[in-house]
């Protein structure tokens, strides 16, 4: 695959296959895009059927051209595209976008078809960019190759590059934020069914564009998801924040996404695990897009979540800080000092309580603006502020932005403002707020919206850095590796325990018994009470088939609870294999936890936590993460869940030893990626908690390996 | 209070006190409004300094008006406020709204002065509007009494009345809304800190009153809240939408709501319980105001929740799935005999699964549009249907919606559009659409966050249907209202569940013993195993105690229990009043449920159902309904948590007897009811629920009695 995007974006030369000189019809409309918007480089129309297109010499074949261009346009009909794709690659194109439709997203013949693609594109090393796509525009240089009513304008360029799968969004996020929100585009480029130059492969592009700032996505689903991470990472790295709007997120929006581009969504929770891991944003709607952007184009992040909020209007300081508390932000706590000198110039019926509402009075004079905006600023609780000036608007608009700017100027403390008057109504207020590259909505709840999400992103920076001084714990487990070699059954309660112990994760004392003498000897040695389970790879549910026994307590309830838990066993499944009876120690108290790992197809292994039963099952109150998982990560991962302060002890109980159950998580995701190549999923369930410094145990766990290919 | 509200907004004469001649003030800019908009009726500016202002005579006090104006304006100083108040009293003014501010906002001084304001207005009946409010605007007749800047503006009137505890947010939202949004207001009141006329008489009037059609409310807290669900039955019998955008919903974000009007917010759990209860739709921003407004305006409502996506991009398709899917909509199956048709002229690399993705090739003719709509709307699987256009613009979009427009003519289905053009390039196209009353939004998660917010009105008409057939029960209880009179101490738990035994409420069988004797004779009625339990109304919290045997089996084990429950008891707690120990049966199997009931300060009697233990208490996922509450409602509030699956049977459990759960919560209904002058909370935590067709059984109660004022 090719990885030389600048050549992509911008090419020397450009072929065209299948122009038409109907400039109105989908394969006219590229030529005239690119000429009308002055193309610097070469085009070569490529069309049997005529000797021009718009006065330029056309070709019959890509044989024909005096030179290899750099980008091939390819806008046939599907049934012809495999032979075009075969042309370029024995003139050695480096790039093609296919536009056509009629692949994988048809299903049937369209998918051999699109594979067929897929395999002409591996042998000739071509860089594609499609099919069922609507192409790119590079905005800074004038390359406009594509179709689409949004092709027919010109845009001011900008810091954002974006990357998206569906070219009717891609285009209407960068027609908006262009023309309405004030944010330019340098580079945007659609994907379609994405079989060969992929949303990651551009993403990793624009992180090493030296004047790409933010970074865009609209994605339906990534085939090569397990490389989120190491992206989010190295964009965390560059500084540039990356923005990505995923959709297919309900049940249903996710048929319909398979219906559309043949991608299967992939799993949310993973996708949501990599953006939390990464601080990568997700946005769910176009307009966040432009609003996000705005907040980020000023380059500054908060040092916590501390804002402190200036309004004249009372209910307006409500609604963001509802929505600043729902991002994982606090209102500051402000001094006795800021309150003393606010008290000197904020009127008695204002609120000095963070939100302050300084009421309308103080645009009588307007330099106690300036005088409460920089008390605020120099609290050093306060970590970045919000103002909220309501509709003002005119000559005052002007004069207040002024003021505004001169404060925001000497710090580097985030400045947010909700200003709602029309733009035609505070124009020139505005125009100094967008030099001064202080974002600024028309509600209060979009602003608090935009600075969460900048809180997001410099929180997972912050994070980020922690982790790096953590090595990830890397372990070998020879036996766990020969178990699970080549095995295609189920790994039952004995064996996956032992595997479990070998990778240092404490488990219950036990022993498997062949005979009832046996089951009673091992009794003896682990001590009453005990607890028996049926051991067979072909009953993983032995509750469900009532082959297990709870609390034996002597020698006769476990002679008979021998013979019964065989006989439940058979009579449920006559032909399951027996491998024994497991003699168990009884754990005592603690809380029921279970930990988990999935191997997934798109994303590699991922490592989960949650509660025991209900919490998982039914509330699905679990938190997931993508291995590798240090110690701080695994902490994270614990506190998320919404049932946490049963671990830290809730209703009066004893906290659980939340250092040791950390400790199993970094075990088990160093467990997941060392037998990435053999397992498919891992439960431990139930992982029993104990209270503080007595650690954790594991009661029960089940290995599915991967299925042989 | 006065409620013959056409009388304030469309008042004879209005009088201004403390009128002044500088039109830049906020005393001066209300005569200057009136007059600019042309005021039809008589201004009496009232001011000592001035002879005249604006040209119109002024009078130095109120009392040497020539009539008795409809409505008076106090603009003067706080401090001045009472002795204005007084002398509207004294002329029988029947409306004045108090805009200025320092009142109880700023605390201290303020809260008794505006008590002292509230007796003033309740002993010569006027009907006051605020204090520290903005004044109001009534488009139709054009009378704008009040200041800010959206004062100097003219707007078209239209369908919807609003009323607003921020005077800057109601007036943002009107602006926005008439300017920008296309959909006019009629009326706009801003109630300030709400002495007087609340924001329920408002909506009352605008119920009322013929010409609105659409009610919009911005609400910090309701003081009279427990009317909501009376003012909210009557909004939907009236067939009129009631938009509700109520802030402060989160812990900080209510501190803001305390300190800004003094409101305390309100439990959100019981206005969100109201909200559903009477399908009031909330609202998180001013944009939603419009865009839900606008599908309102349709007056269409679907008759069920499936919705058939027609769209010219697959992830269009799929962002709206998203939206309408969280919304409790669903996507329609359509029809083997539609899917038939519609194959004739979708072209293959289309979709036929719903969202139907048509691709952009049915544009090349343009009666394809017309028929695909047709078979889509003819199919009677299908409740409405949303077309998502994507950027279309120019003549090819005015002749699209031409086509749209005369399908969607011929149907009582709603129709809804996702049209992302920008205004000045579909500016024939949505002129057309809005001349039809099509709603159409400039994104798909918009357009689906609308049609969510007509399904929920919808759906909660439909309910309430329902439950105006089911008479709600009416319980006494005389046993019952005996015990909770006068009493301040809690009543423990046999007291507790004889109340809840004499309204039907199932409760273990059980006797209260004053010595192990006779301990030992009700344990034998009873029959072994049983539970003790020390029972103090200064225990509410047995276990914690240490008062409490479980699973006692025999004599022996009853008398020792017995001593040492006590003794337990007497070391929690010395001088704790034991009035026994409840010997009692253990309930086997069942499900843990918690019923409460919260006789709320502003709301009344409410309701609670969840599930036991940490479900209830760590996760809070409860559902609460204003009694009272019918069988089908007592079904909802079921349904509704979380953890449902549990009851219905998940894991491989029998399901409960969710009947008898929906009886008991009916029955407890009635119970607050009947005790709402008594009761102030209730628990019984636990209720099992049986397997289904077994009941239910209280375990333990606790009431907590309403403190004697």
């Amino acid at each position: 695959m090719r990885t030389d995007l600048e050549r992509f974006f911008n090419p020397r030369s450009i072929a065209i296959i299948g122009a038409s000189q109907d400039f109105g019809t989908i394969s006219g409309q590229p030529f005239k895009h690119l000429q009308s918007h002055g193309y610097a480089g070469t085009l070569y129309p490529v069309n049997p059927r005529y000797a021009q297109v718009g006065g330029v010499k056309c070709y019959p074949s890509l044989a024909e051209l005096p030179e290899t261009p750099d980008l091939v346009l390819i806008l046939v009909n599907a049934s012809r595209v495999t032979d075009m794709l075969r042309q370029c690659g024995a003139k050695g194109v480096p790039y093609v976008i296919i536009f056509s439709s009629g692949f994988s997203e048809v299903g049937g013949g369209g998918v051999s078809l699109q594979q067929e693609l897929a395999a002409i594109a591996r042998e000739h090393d071509i860089g594609v960019i499609g099919p069922n796509c609507q192409g790119m525009i590079n905005v800074a240089d004038g390359v406009f190759a594509g179709f689409g009513s949004v092709f027919s304008s010109d845009y001011e360029p900008g810091p954002v590059s974006m990357v998206s799968q569906s070219g009717g969004f891609g285009f209407s996020v960068m027609n908006l934020s262009s023309k309405d929100g004030g944010l330019g585009f340098r580079q945007m480029v659609t994907t379609g069914n994405e079989i060969g130059v992929s949303t990651l492969d551009f993403i990793e592009y624009f992180i090493r564009d030296p004047k790409t700032e933010i970074i865009a996505g609209y994605v339906e689903g990534l085939k090569d998801a397990h490389r989120l991470i190491e992206v989010g990472e190295k964009a965390l790295q560059a500084g540039k924040p990356v923005l990505m709007w995923k959709v297919g997120n309900t049940e249903q929006g996710q048929r319909a996404a398979a219906s559309h581009t043949a991608n299967l969504g992939g799993a949310m929770a993973l996708y949501r695990a990599a953006f939390r891991q990464k601080g990568i944003i997700q946005v769910d709607d176009i307009q966040d897009v432009v609003d996000y952007g705005r907040a980020f184009r000023s380059k500054r992040l908060p040092k916590g979540n501390r804002l402190a909020i200036i309004t004249i209007s009372g209910g307006a300081g409500i609604l963001m800080t509802d929505e600043i508390v729902a991002g994982g932000m606090t209102l500051a706590q402000l001094a006795p000092g800021t309150l003393e000198k606010l008290r000197e110039f904020i009127p008695s019926f204002g609120s000095l309580l963070n939100p302050v509402d300084v009421t309308a009075a103080i645009f009588n004079d307007l330099t106690l603006i300036n005088r409460t905006l920089q008390t605020i600023i120099d609290d050093p609780g306060v970590d970045c502020v919000a103002m909220i000036n309501a509709s003002l608007q005119g000559d005052l608009a002007n004069t207040i932005a002024g003021e505004i700017v001169a404060v925001a100027k000497k710090t580097d403390k985030p400045v947010f403002l909700s200003w709602s008057a029309r733009d035609v109504l505070a124009q020139e207020a505005y125009a100094q707020l967008d030099g001064a590259l202080i974002p600024h909505y028309k509600s209060p709840v979009r602003c608090g919206r935009a600075l969460a999400a900048v809180w997001w992103y410099a929180d997972a920076k912050r994070r980020n850095e922690v982790q790096r001084s953590e090595k990830p714990l890397v372990l070998e487990g020879r036996a766990a590796r020969n178990i699970l070699q080549g095995r295609t059954a189920d790994v039952a309660e004995y064996d996956a325990k032992r595997i479990l112990a070998e990778y240092g994760i404490p488990v219950t004392q036990e022993a498997l018994a062949l005979s009832a003498d046996e089951a009673l000897k091992a009794a003896k040695r682990i001590g009453y009470p005990v607890a028996i389970k049926i051991q067979s790879p072909d009953i993983p549910h032995k509750t469900e088939a009532k082959a297990v026994r709870l609390g034996i307590t002597d020698d006769a309830a476990l002679r008979a609870g021998f013979d019964e838990v065989i006989a439940n066993a058979k009579a449920y499944k006559a032909d399951a294999k027996i491998e024994g009876v497991l003699v168990q120690e009884m754990v005592k108290g603690g809380t029921e936890a279970i930990l988990g790992v999935t191997n997934d197809p798109l994303f590699g292994p991922a490592v989960m936590f949650g509660l025991g039963g209900i919490f998982a099952e039914v509330l699905k109150d679990v938190s997931f993460r993508l291995a590798p998982v240090t110690k701080s990560v695994a902490r994270e991962m614990i506190e998320e869940i919404k049932g946490y302060p049963v671990l830290a002890g809730a209703r009066g109980q004893a906290p659980a030893d939340i250092d040791a159950l950390a400790d199993a998580i970094v075990k088990l995701s160093a467990l997941a990626i060392d037998l990435k190549d053999s397992l498919a999923e891992l439960d431990i369930n139930p992982l029993f908690v104990m209270e503080k410094g007595k650690g954790v145990k594991a009661a029960d766990a089940l290995i599915k390996p991967k299925a042989l290919k």
